[in-house]
């Protein structure tokens, strides 16, 4: 017998049906001789919903209040999931945050949570209860309702596997798991067995969008087995975990992230503390800079060039354009780039991986303006309209196909 | 300065303009000096949408759980109103069923108020913060959310009114208080000012429908003062209390109900014990009985009638035939009836009221079935066609136009 944490997302919820057909996969889980507890999301376009109430009221919500209102989302699903579980016969309370012994902090919105007493929880597990618990909700040391911000039911769900030691936590969601490539973009993609928590942290860094960052660093904290499924297909998913064993493949994925821009500023002076005050200045702004180029221009200046998200690309420019040392010199904009990156554990130990990804742009005749490496991942810069042939191509340089 | 407690249904607080109509009214009241606990119903539809979407997982959802779901009801209309008094520039803070003290009785879904362990008002008044309380909820002994069932809004307001001692419990309705008859129907109905407890018990008994029963039975223990009020036209409402001092009238009030049935047995042998008998197997099956009439029949036989709510006729008819000792009798229900009353506490000391009321019908033509007094009221069961016109003629006799 095993103790399991499943958490399903607003979109395997979001009607009756839906809640019918994840009643039955928790239902099996629990006769199949398991003990679980089940974190739910809001319905569907619940949240959405009751943003939109809000919005209409004033534009300026206390955030506070914004919780209050936002945590009746997975109220109203954790109470109809308990239903449906009763209808297939197993017997179910729904928790919500406070009851289910959430305790965060108590920045409202975007809480953290820091510490789940448990006993509620052991007690139900202890009559053979299933628990089905409020994602994404606690409440803080005012006794006040707090929510956890995007990506919390993930959280939610990570949290509790830990605190209940939890054999496995199993996300639920409209993939099959976690993939070498976007399966949508790239149907040669192949799903892979198992994954490492450094790797899958790249991978959600980089757009692959499976699961939330925070989740994955918590279950790597915490030791936490998760598992990536689907709720429509009934079929193993992706497991990830410290050390993977079942695979041997240097690379475990491809990924495209689009939401990048590259700046640049010619002609730099080469003296001391430019770089440094640049990017201070930037940081100040809350802007991250993401890859780092810097090279030796003409007449002794330089030319530095760094990529940040889209949307900062013109407070950026406009942020050194301001400043004094860099008072006069060209700085400009390309918002036409995407950063193609390849990711896994094995790469560190195989120094040909970063050849042989870049030998495949090369044979597509793609152009690289940008590169950067880690211990478990190679990042191009490329330009835009060339991404998805870029991910096709390297793929197929470390998948090949049959 | 005084403490007010106003509590405010499902139809004042529908959409986003009736939240901002309320908030107004309660920030006139802070303003104005006074401490304010708003209690606030779910919006309009909100509790309907929720048991449809109960409905279609399952006919016979548990209790526990439709609870954790109607409650997420008024958990969304203490923040939107929280909200719309932000924007008015006041201070507020939402609180829940648990926040908010309120301990009940375990049965879920009708639930009773055991306990209200008012601190963290206390708390927020002291800071100068408006309480905008979820009505309808509380927390058992379990930590499991209840729901205190039909009109426990009300009740939650005299509740924390009482646990508070504030000064006034004002209930906002869609009616300007309460009147001398139904003003929907009779144009000349005229508001009162004031009225007892006792007056104002009979009148919600005999289908004024202003107040819930429970909630000025509460007031009345707890010795607090309610005023019934209007949330659209600001003026000053019916204030009901112990003792009435303004108004010197005998009647307060001429109501109908037609949601009564008359059953009569006829040809009862006159033995001791039958009319025992036939009412206590009346109670076991839960069927409450209203007016009895007994007669002498010939033979030295008797005829008894009675009274039960519509609804309960047909099951009446079928206990008291299938009973031995009224084997063979012949028992008739005659659904198309009205009760029609005068309730006021002055007419104990003045007897001329009873023929006052049957002159009035006799003048407009109407026969009288039955009779049945109490200290505080008259009651007479008529035809139910002959209803409208005998409440519009006995309240002619009471409150003479101009």
């Amino acid at each position: 017998m095993s103790l399991i944490v499943q958490k399903f997302g607003g979109s395997s919820v979001a009607n009756a049906d839906r809640v019918r057909n994840v009643a039955r996969i928790v239902a099996d889980t629990y006769r199949a001789g398991n003990d679980v507890v089940v974190v739910v999301s809001a319905q569907g376009d619940t949240t959405d919903d009751l943003i939109a109430k809000a919005a209409e009221i004033t534009a300026k919500a206390p955030r506070r209040e914004m919780d209050v209102l936002l945590s009746a989302g997975e109220q109203i699903s954790v109470a109809l999931l308990s239903m449906a579980l009763g209808e297939l016969g197993c017997p179910a309370v729904s928790l919500l945050g406070w009851q289910a012994g959430f305790q965060t902090s108590s920045s409202y919105g975007s809480a953290r949570i820091k510490n789940i007493s448990a006993e509620r929880l052991r007690v139900e597990l202890g009559r053979k209860n299933i628990c089905v618990v409020a994602g994404f909700q606690g409440i803080c040391k005012y006794d006040d309702v707090t929510t956890l911000g995007r990506g919390g039911s993930d959280t939610s769900a990570v949290a509790l596997a830990a605190a209940l030691r939890a054999d496995r936590c199993q996300i639920f969601t409209d993939v099959e798991g976690v993939y070498t490539a976007d399966p949508r973009k790239l149907p040669g993609a192949r799903k892979l067995q198992e994954i490492t928590y450094d790797e899958m942290l790249e991978l959600a860094t980089l757009g692959a969008q499976v699961l939330n960052n925070r989740s994955v660093e918590m279950a790597k904290k915490y030791h936490v087995e998760l598992e990536v499924l689907s709720s429509l297909a009934r079929k193993p998913g992706t497991i990830v975990k410290e050390v993977t064993t079942m695979e041997k493949m240097l690379v475990r994925g491809v990924t495209k992230d689009a939401d990048t821009a590259r700046i640049s500023v010619i002609g730099v002076p080469d003296v001391p503390g430019v770089a440094f005050k640049l990017f201070s200045r930037l940081a100040a702004k809350n802007i991250n800079v993401d890859i780092i180029l810097q090279s030796v221009g003409r007449d002794g200046t330089k030319d530095i060039s760094f990529t940040v998200g889209r949307s900062n690309a013109r407070e950026s420019v406009e942020i050194l354009q301001a400043m004094d040392i860099l008072d006069g010199l060209q700085v400009v904009a390309d918002t036409a780039v995407a950063k193609i990156s390849v990711v896994g554990a094995g790469m560190e130990t195989h120094p040909g991986t970063a050849s042989q990804m870049f030998e495949a742009l090369f044979s597509a005749d793609i152009n690289i303006q940008m590169i950067s490496t880690s211990e478990i991942k190679i990042s191009v810069l490329i330009d835009e309209t060339s991404a998805d042939r870029a991910v096709a191509a390297v793929h197929r340089a470390f998948f090949p196909e049959g």
